[in-house]
């Protein structure tokens, strides 16, 4: 009882201050939500909002063949509704609140989607499938769409950020958690809530936290960003039609940021700054870890035109978690190719990228890139940095081409930049939209603002 | 920062002594449930679980015409999807999902569901409406789905006391957070999942708590049972097709256990006594604060024969917390007339009964009741304790008929007996579903075990 009694007492004295601190932050969330449209996104977060749509959409349509998504049809399907909306990457159609949760899981289950630092929340995952899903039931343009995407991440990295760190380190995935109230905050933009409706939607999705860290690992990883997104949809259709909450979800003593976290700092809520701006994507299917290996190897090709056959041998000087982490020499799967700083060296010199496919089973298994994994060495510089990496090339012909990266592309300092980002969503619909018609999604997603009708985003998402 | 850090290192230490006392405790707990039939229950335990349906059934259908329903209808309706269940007393069907999620709001919107004091949870609002939306998709007999009530009870009050008092003090609504795992183990049950799927499953309930009490005073608060139902429900079904989770999702150190309580007994979750013996029954639609009023007005008439002409002069003696919350003398709504024991002592004489009817609009302004109020006189007696009270009836004819009540009718000392169970149901379903048919389902309920095909019960709960 003595911790229990004194865990009490710690939560006590924040509750009490924070009610003190912020008697109507809920309201005022609901009214920056409500109020602010796409006129009032500077330049800079409109184009990081284009950026996080396009990376999100080809996220969804890579994942949409992943085992986990087969797994959750195959439970879901007698249930399903009117097939109001799009799979994404996939040809069926279902109705909107189960394609917020199906489109959810496979835009995270590649782990490939963006990235908050900061917050370690992935602000997409949660939002855009909840209201690319609602666009095809109830018309919107796409300057209402874009406007409430990126309110709706907005609102969920404040509260993110609000809570950062104290409940993440208790083990809460706060991409479930705080995401709800993105994907409520969004879909109520798009519903018209007034003020007091959004609260009652914040409410209600403060209702629904969804995400464990115990599960990562498992398939319930990605269905933790799912879940958020139908909750928070669902928060705002009942709240749209009166089904009411507290007002006060957020400040409560016994409301969402007392009950789910030690520590919080209310101001971060109202703080009127563009989070969006520190949004980040992965260019590597793979962690973070490897990423400056890739990187270096990627620049050495481009730079001097390698091809495999012109490499000897292949020296990586690398920080010593990556040998923690990935020190499978010789993989047997493309998971076990993800944990391999080996093969991801390989990869990137063989074929220029580190995409899905250059972490897949035939990947792994193909005979000119076994060959080249065997060329790589690698020694451990405790001098050098984590987001940093030396590679260098012994070439056939003599040559020694080196490079030190200092921070890896997709990193906030060294950001994918839009082509990069357009090469990543081809190499993620390869296989399931045609060339053509991923050439096609990829300028509706830049162009999304201009659109009378965003659900031709969705439309054109679906495959044959 | 000093509080974050300070509560981060308490539930450090909680987290690390969990894990080493517990380390298959999910295992555990599977195991339980996958192995428990109906011929493992004791006939106690079977009656009571008789009387936990008969009861659950009642108040599903009573509610099911509240306002909370009809927006909750109004919102989803576009989204249903095929009519595989029945609402209880409404005359639609709609998706298994959805018919789990709108019993489990109309079972406790009125407050009159079963209730196991200890832990503060309402047993079957989270359980019973999961599987009988199941049994109507998947046939059942009786027994199985007689078995799966009682488990799933189980499971969550086994870990609703594993985490009393520490995690209903923080603020969660612990019917909605525990819940899910007794409807994840009933729905699993009926599923026949093995060991490690039902593992998955309570995983994917645990990612999953619904409820703050923040969202007392709401349609928010009858949500969370709902919800609790149909995540548990959905857990099942994607355990059920392989969709993986932790299978540790109570005891490790990012597990339910830690994350959602300050402390916890785990012990409590492998203790072999069957909870469901402490289930409660409200007979009466109100706070429990003024049931021995009632209990003793209802005594008095039943004893003498009282009708209302008879009596010159009600006095009551009660506990100080009586006139805290129900000090309202002459109420104009029904709401108002549940905090108000004038309206209380007169229905009861009245009417003998004190159910949703008594607590009307009508029945507060109906002048016959509304004159026997204003013979009601109440004093406080610091001497009496919370669970008593001593009513007296002043009779035209010089009589002077008095009862002191210790434990009022629904207390787990003076439970509510088979027939006064019975009365209330036809009380809940008046005006909802004919007489007859409503006796036909009493019948059914308590012969639930004996049913080919479970689904009966769910079929004849529809209204016309």
């Amino acid at each position: 009882m003595g911790d229990q009694e004194h865990g009490a007492a710690v939560t006590g004295v924040a509750a009490s201050q924070a009610v003190e601190a912020s008697r109507d932050l809920t309201r005022a969330l609901a009214q920056f939500i409500i109020s602010s449209g796409f006129d009032d996104l500077p330049a800079p977060v409109r184009h990081e909002g284009s950026r996080t749509l396009l990376n999100w959409v080809g996220c969804a349509i890579g994942g949409a063949r992943h085992e986990t998504m087969a797994k959750a049809m195959a439970a879901l399907l007698p249930f399903f509704g009117p097939p109001q909306a799009t799979l994404f990457g996939r040809p069926e159609r279902v109705d909107v609140l189960h394609a917020a949760l199906l489109n959810g899981i496979s835009s995270h289950v590649l782990d490939f989607d963006d990235t908050h630092i900061e917050t370690a929340i992935h602000p997409a995952a949660p939002v855009a499938p909840a209201i690319l899903a609602l666009a095809e039931h109830r018309p919107v343009n796409g300057r209402d769409l874009m406007a409430a995407l990126v309110i709706g991440i907005e609102t969920e990295l404040r509260i993110g950020l609000a809570v950062t760190p104290a409940h993440y380190r208790a083990g809460w995935h706060i991409t479930g958690t705080a995401g709800a109230f993105g994907s409520a905050a969004a879909a109520g933009k798009l519903l018209g809530l007034s003020e007091r409706q959004m609260c009652w939607a914040l409410g209600l999705a403060a209702a629904q936290p969804v995400g464990l860290q115990e599960m990562f690992g498992s398939m319930t990883k990605s269905f933790h960003p799912g879940r958020a997104a139908q909750n928070g949809l669902t928060a705002a259709l009942l709240a749209h039609k009166g089904y009411t909450a507290s007002e006060h979800a957020l400040e409560a003593k016994r409301g969402w940021l007392n009950v789910l976290s030690a520590a919080h700092d209310p101001a971060a809520i109202t703080d009127p700054g563009w989070e969006i701006l520190n949004n980040s994507y992965k260019p590597f299917a793979c962690g973070l870890v490897v990423h400056p290996v890739i990187d270096g190897c990627i620049q050495l090709r481009d730079r001097d035109g390698l091809t495999a056959d012109m490499i000897e041998r292949i020296e990586l000087a690398v920080h010593p978690r990556v040998m923690d982490v990935t020190a499978i020499k010789d993989p047997r799967t493309g998971l076990e190719g993800k944990f391999s700083v080996y093969h991801a060296a390989a990869v990137a010199l063989a074929e220029g990228a580190a995409g899905e496919q250059q972490f897949s089973d035939e990947s792994v298994r193909a005979p000119t890139i076994a060959q080249l994994r065997r060329r790589v060495a690698v020694t451990i510089d405790p001098a050098l940095g984590k987001a940093q990496a030396r590679v260098t090339i012994l070439l056939k012909n003599g040559g020694r081409p080196s490079v030190l990266v200092e921070h890896a592309a997709g990193s906030v300092q060294n950001p994918m930049s839009d082509r990069m980002l357009e090469d990543k969503f081809r190499g993620l619909a390869d296989g399931i939209l045609a060339p053509d018609k991923a050439s096609r999604l990829i300028g509706l997603c830049w162009d999304a603002h201009k659109l009378d009708d965003a659900a031709d985003i969705a439309r054109n998402a679906a495959s044959a």
